[in-house]
């Protein structure tokens, strides 16, 4: 399977290394259990003649509870894409600010002390992005380099965990601030009714990550090598179709099924770094669906185990696209970290089909370190 | 002025240098003149109170002709949002890959010798970016990263510029591929009828731009350093409002005046890099009007033939967003380039309101520095 690849031409890794920390995470205070999801299926679309296969898709998912920014009668309706661009945008300023300062106090830094802010988001659409009001907002210094990223989707939690480790590896002594913000909610459209569209009715969810990535100290994952990794002619499997009422969110139903092919880049970047992907000690990683992680311990023969930080973040929250990364990293501090230095592999997985990937050790807080 | 900013804890540039090619530049075959512009606006907007004020700006501009992806006729209807993006999407595909070839050549490099592509676009969206449509297309490798950027508008060229080179910095010898494409065209909103509006109507152009940042060899702009800056309080005079309709382009009157707060951001920049802003060698800024090079010139003492190559993209393709810094870099290249050595300052301006500033010296070709 290796073939078409050509590792050998990036045998490249960042100079320095940086250490993400722990994140901090919030979902809103609407919430949204299977149950109910199931009987709004059935009863919205009781005329479907996929509907049995929808409810079965949904049931599959082992979505248990999702959290939304509305009531769900509210999320329901669609009042226009720019009343939800203004939904999105005022929401994101009420909730964004106060997950930042948690990253912030549990990376001990303050807002000057963050050199750039990479925030990601592909559920509402600003220009200016939140980075400028958010400078202004929380007082970071104004020479902060803003990197926002709205076209990558759920990979967009890895993208950023990796810009920041090279940006820390350009500048070693810096500080970058990763915030996903994703309204997945204030994408929901009642005229779409495809298959893939009801299953995706049942998936996704809202929720806000933030973290920061030290270039010197700090607790979490020391990040030593990243890489991505675009699966060949997949660009239209997910994608947005962008009409008058926003953002219409394509899944073909080939997706599930593409750990096949992304667990061998996988293996070929820890290969790149002298590591096993089989043998590591811990898995961090995109849980758009249940397949993705039975696959990914399928074919990185990897105990199912491994990925319970990604299963419970489904399971509670749904996938909140580019979020699910930074909560499933917050589970692993949740539950004590790992042995200092042991190793591990964070992804992504978002359109493309994109993978973004990265190695990196468990790092202790000083004292253990010490 | 420099009160309020702390570049002190900014003493902070990247650990390696990298090289700004030869842009490659692409402007569509529809052409539209200051008349036409002038004449259109009279006969569209007769009954406007303020015409002759907006008659007034757009002479001002100084934009001679400017490059369309449609003919006139066709840019003025509005199909809606969903077939503009498609029509974004289209024109994107058809004409981008041939700029980015020719940047390519210049920098005397294939697509497999490319580490990572920055794609900035304020003028139509896509999911995924057209990043993953280029990679399959044109045989990229599948390990190219990609940073598509959507929210920076016109400052997006410099920030494109900076993170090549932040990237040519956390991996020495990488090299980083920027496209900007910019379709300014495709948002042109016919019910928006402020001064404003009139006043962008006759001001943005389109253009496709790239450039390879080599992190070792080539030709061009040896970049040595880059810094952002956000003025306080302002991330509402330049912004899109997002509606059914798409982007509505939003020009505060004050942003003519925002070259004296950056010229001190300019000056801040040079200074930590014991350069002086005002006795550079060369300027390659961003054209946002006729204002922004006037002022320069005033705020930095600098005289206004310096600022030729901006001015001439200006006049020639009108405000092509963040395709300009690139344009002018590109006409610098056409006159031959500068003294080996010769220092100077790239900026890119935008929404936010954002400066990506970057200092460099001009590399001449390996037999020139021998």
């Amino acid at each position: 399977m290796t073939g078409g690849r050509r590792p050998s031409g990036r045998r490249k890794q960042a100079r320095f290394m940086a250490t993400l920390c722990r994140p901090a995470v919030s979902v809103p205070e609407h919430v949204i259990t299977m149950e109910e999801t199931l009987e709004l299926a059935r009863s919205r679309h009781a005329d479907h003649p996929q509907l049995p296969l929808a409810l079965r898709l949904i049931a599959n998912t082992g979505v248990k509870t999702r959290h939304i920014v509305q009531p769900i009668e509210e999320t329901l309706k669609h009042p226009g894409f720019e009343e939800r661009n203004k939904l999105y945008e005022a929401e994101a300023k009420a909730r964004v600010p106060a997950v930042i300062q948690r990253a912030l106090d549990d990376a001990e830094l303050l807002t000057t002390d963050i050199d750039v802010i990479i925030y990601v988001s592909c559920t509402g659409f600003m220009m200016p992005s939140l980075t400028a009001w958010l400078i202004n907002e929380m007082d970071f210094d104004p020479t902060t380099r803003q990197l926002p990223i709205a076209q990558l989707g759920c990979a967009a939690g890895g993208a950023a965990i990796n810009r920041a480790h090279d940006f820390c590896s350009a500048y070693p002594d810096s500080n970058a601030l990763i915030v996903a913000c994703e309204f997945c909610s204030l994408c929901y459209q009642p005229t779409d009714l495809g298959v893939g569209s009801l299953l995706s009715n049942g998936l996704f969810g809202d929720g806000i990550a933030a973290a920061v990535v030290r270039g010197t100290g700090g607790t979490g994952i020391e990040l030593e090598r990243n890489g991505s990794y675009l699966i060949p002619k997949t660009e239209e499997w997910i994608m947005y179709d962008v009409r008058a009422t926003g953002f219409h969110f394509l899944l073909d139903k080939r997706v599930p099924a593409t750990m096949e092919p992304l667990a061998p880049a996988l293996q070929d970047l820890a290969g790149l770094h002298g590591w096993d992907a089989s043998d590591l000690d811990f898995y961090i990683v995109h849980a758009g669906g249940p397949r993705i992680l039975d696959d990914l311990s399928k074919f990185l023969q990897v105990d199912p185990h491994a990925f319970r930080f990604s299963r419970a973040t489904l399971t509670e929250y749904g996938n909140i696209a580019s979020g699910v990364v930074l909560d499933a990293l917050r589970r692993m501090f949740d539950e004590g970290g790992a042995e200092h230095r042991a190793r591990g592999l964070l992804a992504g997985f978002g359109p493309g089909i994109t993978a973004e990937m990265a190695l990196g050790r468990w790092r202790g807080s000083d004292r253990e370190t010490a």
